[in-house]
């Protein structure tokens, strides 16, 4: 849950003023997002959000997300659409934040999502892989090779306070995946965090994806191999292949995978499960105890990169062709 | 901030399904309330607040919460109305809680309340004591004189951390209330804790009160001199004469208040600073460092308190009649 800075309805009123957003009619802090503080507002025309970039957030990125976001929206990809203010900016300040007016999408995060979810969210990765092309800045993709090695400095020496005997396995696998990475691979902009609460839905249908703050230039099937990771394993740690093959086939109904692209995926989600338990062990040793913000669980990521070791082929992940 | 129970989609769909609530567009939990979890709706039909009672509210007082919000919107008082369920109960059950859905009010709370709002604040005050006429349920204060020295006996070993001498000072103030403390003036539904943030106004004008989830029985002017403490002293300490003047001209516009209530306000105030000193006062030295509850300093209800104590008359705080 996230509200870092509260907001006055003057402050607020006078931000408003600077768009085309029609009367405030109610303001809300909503417990959404873990980088900013996110607000509801209800105007008279219509519902917005209301995102205050807090300090995790580089504030040199944010061109980049919010002209991502408006560049997929414009190519019709359901995603929330940042609002210009009169003289055109998408960002202004607020409380002393950096702060954006964004739509509000209607739908749901699901809690237990099942394989025909997996089917659509693969399909709207590839149709924002797709809407990507043509978006001209770029952003380098901080939480790679280069990336990891930093966060494992910082962390290795206590990683056995995890599980006895990490700071081997760990610094082995960074060793296997910087000499084993791909080199050449179609490349475009990834989300990079499509994990289910970052994913809406009304019924079954796939409504918007939100929360582009990781959207980086990186290989477009490393994204896939990170919602491999986020949708397709069980609670109990079990990989469900269903649930992979209808992710991978809903990909490829829109962008069809190179051989060379299925080829990689294995590695790839090596290095997406590594991601992932990097992030997580270092806030595992890093935030203090009652702090507001829930710690997960690094070893869930552990499992599912020694689960990715064993993998020879995407044929295994429930890849058909 | 408060979220304190997740939901999911499908458990919320389920108890939907007991209201005439139209289809589910989308749920967030929201920073508000601390007693309870809260969450905006938004659903074909319009948006509303779905309420989850934690274990701080006594669930035997939910019927009469829920009831006299339900009598005091049929009264035409602007609050939150309890949607009754297909079968005409007024409270579910969601991820075992006691759960209500409630109608959403627009409106903002004011973080900088003038005179002109307190003027409206009495006069929906006096409304509400009105409306509440009628209401058969009965829920005596808990926080009055009995609730008071229970609260102290578990707080006094410690007070003097707060500051030296508060052992004897605040004894001494229980001691003369129960003394003096009135023992006939007209009795009714009193809100009991109408603060900024339960009052929220659109542009200028009063949209409506929420929060009951302290109402109770007793003396209507007490609920007077709580807004009085809440709503006309400046952030320096300062009572501001000119808001409490406003305060009492609007209540009195509605109900004009008897001679023996003007008499009986100063001991009344005194009465409910120290009603906020003391729970203020429990939380501090019982709220764990670093829990997710912002704690309020105790120190500013002793300040209202000895400003009291040297009032003579309801003239003092701005009553002109």
């Amino acid at each position: 849950m996230a509200v870092y800075t509260d907001i006055t309805e003057t402050d607020l009123k006078d931000f408003l003023a600077q768009y085309e957003a029609g009367e405030l009619l109610s303001y809300k802090g909503i417990a959404e997002g873990v980088e900013n503080s996110n607000f509801l507002l209800h105007t008279s025309k219509g519902p917005l959000i209301l995102t205050l970039y807090e300090k995790r957030v580089e504030k040199n990125d944010l061109p980049f997300f919010l002209g991502l976001m408006h560049h997929l929206a414009d190519r019709g990809l359901s995603c929330p659409l940042p609002l210009p203010r009169k003289d055109g900016a998408l960002l202004g300040e607020l409380s002393g934040r950096p702060a954006a007016l964004i739509s509000f999408l209607e739908g749901m995060w699901l809690r237990k999502p099942e394989a025909k979810h997996c089917r659509e969210v693969g399909k709207a990765l590839a149709q924002m892989h797709v809407a990507g092309e043509g978006f001209t800045l770029k952003r380098p993709n901080a939480l790679s090779l280069e990336g990891w090695k930093t966060l494992w400095e910082k962390s290795k020496d206590r990683a056995d306070e995890v599980e006895k005997g990490l700071e081997g396995d760990i610094g082995g696998e960074i060793a296997f995946l910087a000499e084993n990475w791909p080199k050449e691979l179609p490349e475009g902009v990834i989300h990079a965090d499509l994990f289910p609460d970052n994913v809406f839905f009304l019924e079954d249908e796939l409504s918007g994806l939100i929360d582009f703050y990781f959207a980086c230039n990186d290989f477009l099937v490393y994204d896939l191999s990170i919602c491999i990771n986020a949708w397709c394993f069980e609670k109990d740690g079990a990989y469900n292949v269903t649930k992979g093959m209808a992710m991978i086939e809903g990909y490829q109904s829109v962008r069809p995978l190179s051989d060379a692209e299925a080829a990689a995926l294995p590695i790839l989600a090596r290095g997406s499960a590594l991601r992932f338990f990097l992030t997580r062990l270092y806030d595992w040793l890093t935030t203090p105890a009652g702090a507001l913000v829930v710690k997960k669980d690094p070893l869930e990521y552990l499992h599912k990169l020694r689960f990715h070791q064993k993998i020879a082929s995407a044929a295994e992940y429930g890849m058909t062709r």
